[in-house]
């Protein structure tokens, strides 16, 4: 057998892998469609068992990850991300309960009204069916978005990138072993056991109509990619440009607390802020803020006025305004008032998190009503832009498309609705 | 010049032509965003009573397009979608009246709640932003279509088919006007003003990321083709294959009024009934629905059981239950009860509108709940698929697809929401 005819099989092969995935998936979406809310909190709460049982042979696995990672020099970051620890084990399976114990969104009446002619109408939350999700290096992710998908009832099919392999489908055996303890299908959530990219490429096809939407999470390039080449809907967790707007009207103490939080809580969450803007009539504000920054070990790119205020002070280009550094660096500008931070926004921003310190209501209430980002914030850090910090247990990214979901995408955005319409005997004129 | 020389230039300024629909469109959103919900009422109305005073207008317009269909031999159904008269101009003022006098969804507070650390977060209603209507034959799609999305807030351009666009031109003419007299940019609605299909091309590829949705209304060959190629989301609003299931329970005068009226009312609408299953232990129920179809002059193609009701019922196909006829055409098949019909309409439809007629209510409540469909109806007729029906005033489809929206579309379903967090000076740890 020649290398290429070998190469064609294994693709075949792959192919066919798939398609009995999606048919499987399709199968357990039906039966997960119907279940009870207790059926599947019980099984959310054996899943959590069994990854506070399995934790030892997660690490091991994670290991193996690690030092694979390490051989190939991979950057501290992507290091920190593909970690795992029997603590963040524990905040795993402690999320997986969190979830368990939400409100289960199916069937849940989102508004219901009687016609004239006595028909009642009810909008219905259901599940959307069978959901692909195709991650990276976030070992997490594999059980964030089993949980999740569980609890909507939706099947979870799952793609972790090969960083981050075997940690995953120790993962997954957990979650499996949990299913299936609970008397679940384990095919509600199944995983991709092999490295080859070639998977993806089938997913995108979705599978002879056999998933619903793909949700991609990690770089983006791999984003890009799913974008270009799906053929079913996809909500895409992008990263964030985000921003915070200090106002003249705001309490300086407050205004330094929230920005050193928004820069520098965690550099690498897509709801770090990135770039500063300080009211022109208050600028007196600006040099606390930029010594604080500086003194806490971040660079600044400026506009003249912010390089007035110390010689550390970097020039800030164009470029800078539309950049997300996920770094100790933070751009910083003087705008006219809230206009001024509204129109640099809808300029350079990428409508995912932005926030406004300030105690002027009016200033307040415009920032919050203009600014056309997923997630608005009043006196508050950008890094609150989280699924568990809006209580949602846990999150399947954070969605900066316009259709469907903005912002956290937790369970109940993994549900769709119908209309279900009861009469007694009624018939169109 | 040479001819292909012209035709690169006509197609590098129609493509220049739409950019600047597509950012004018985009000034207008941010316009359309702020406006209070009174001006956009105000506005609304203004637009009604342009249609009222330019009745004479339009109606000579529309006798041009129809003159036109005529002498390219077109279908009477054909004709029919793209005949105005007096009374349906009436009736499409009535509409915006309707959905005037709607509530504003733009700014309704979907969910509020209150974290442990004080943050308020609020889930609100926003414009989605530019939407591209891309319509045919139906001239009244102008005015719902601008309806709609002015009372959601959101930009329109829209894309009629050269068979009605001096009807379509005609009406925008008076949505135009209406705009103007009530002081609202009249950029919030454009139409395409040629017939030239390459700019179906161009709205496609999303104009430089100023269209935010795109809505199909057509043929199916239409919608493929946007579902195909556009690069930015799509809302399609498919056609249905509907099903009558009666069951053993059912009531027989409601069953019968049910049946004709689902199939019988207008056999051209989306909603209408394509196939009925009738509960096999309740054989006496299949005659008189049968025959009472077939005296109504609908052909009925059958399983063996209906063909031994009566000797003009045809042998139906496998094709047939797959099939939508929109014309006086049913299939008919017997099913082993409510588990049957769930499973042939899980197999056969096409998750539009269902319905079952029912009086026992384990059966109506399986049924609403485990047929997947858009709607689902217990004892009245499919033909309610209707926006106008559902209260909405207007409709710009219905949505048969998973995401973001399903059934039918009004002003709510074009908006999408943005989370709003109020804090008071709050940091994450």
């Amino acid at each position: 057998m020649t290398a290429s005819l070998k190469a064609t099989l294994a693709e075949a092969n792959l192919a066919q892998t798939l398609r009995g995935m999606g048919a499987a998936a399709r199968n357990a979406a039906r039966h997960l469609a119907t279940l009870s809310a207790e059926r599947k909190l019980t099984a959310l709460k054996s899943i959590a068992a069994e990854l506070r049982a399995g934790a030892g042979e997660i690490l091991a696995a994670n290991a193996r990850d690690l030092a694979a990672a390490r051989a190939q020099n991979r950057t501290p970051a992507f290091i920190d991300r593909l970690s795992l620890t029997q603590k963040s084990i524990e905040a795993i399976a402690d999320g997986v309960e969190i979830v368990a114990a939400l409100d289960d969104p199916v069937g849940s009446i989102e508004a219901e009204w009687i016609r004239p002619n006595g028909l009642n109408i009810a909008r219905v939350r259901v599940p959307i069916g069978v959901i692909a999700v195709i991650y990276e290096s976030r070992p997490n992710v594999t059980v964030d978005a089993a949980a999740l998908c569980l609890k909507s009832g939706n099947a979870a099919i799952l793609r972790c990138g090969s960083e981050a392999l075997n940690s995953a489908l120790a993962l997954h055996r957990c979650v499996a072993a949990g299913l299936a303890k609970a008397g679940l299908q384990t095919d509600c959530v199944q995983i991709v056991a092999t490295a080859d990219r070639a998977a993806v490429g089938h997913i995108l096809t979705g599978l002879d109509g056999d998933i619903d939407l793909i949700i991609p999470r990690g770089g983006k390039s791999l984003i890009a990619r799913v974008q270009q080449e799906a053929r079913v809907p996809v909500l895409a967790h992008l990263d964030g440009n985000c921003h915070v707007y200090v106002d003249k009207s705001a309490d300086p103490d407050k205004a330094k607390r929230i920005v050193l939080n928004a820069k520098l809580r965690r550099l690498s969450v897509c709801g770090a802020a990135e770039t500063l803007l300080v009211d022109r009539a208050a600028a007196s504000l600006l040099k606390p803020l930029v010594l604080a920054l500086l003194d806490a070990g971040c660079e600044i790119r400026g506009d003249a006025q912010t390089q007035g205020v110390d010689p550390r002070v970097k020039t800030a280009s164009e470029d800078d305004w539309y950049t997300e550094y996920l770094d100790a660096i933070m751009a910083v500008r003087m705008v006219d008032g809230v206009g001024g931070a509204i129109a640099h926004i809808a300029k350079y921003g990428s409508a995912h998190t932005d926030a406004i310190v300030a105690e002027d209501k009016a200033a307040l209430d415009r920032f919050l009503k203009e600014v056309d980002s997923a997630i608005v914030l009043a006196n508050a850090s950008t890094q609150f832009a989280d699924g568990a910090e809006f209580g949602f247990g846990a999150e399947i990214g954070i969605a900066t498309g316009r259709l469907h979901a903005r912002g956290p995408v937790g369970a109940r955005e993994l549900t769709t609705t119908k209309y279900v319409v009861r009469g007694d005997g009624q018939v169109r004129p």
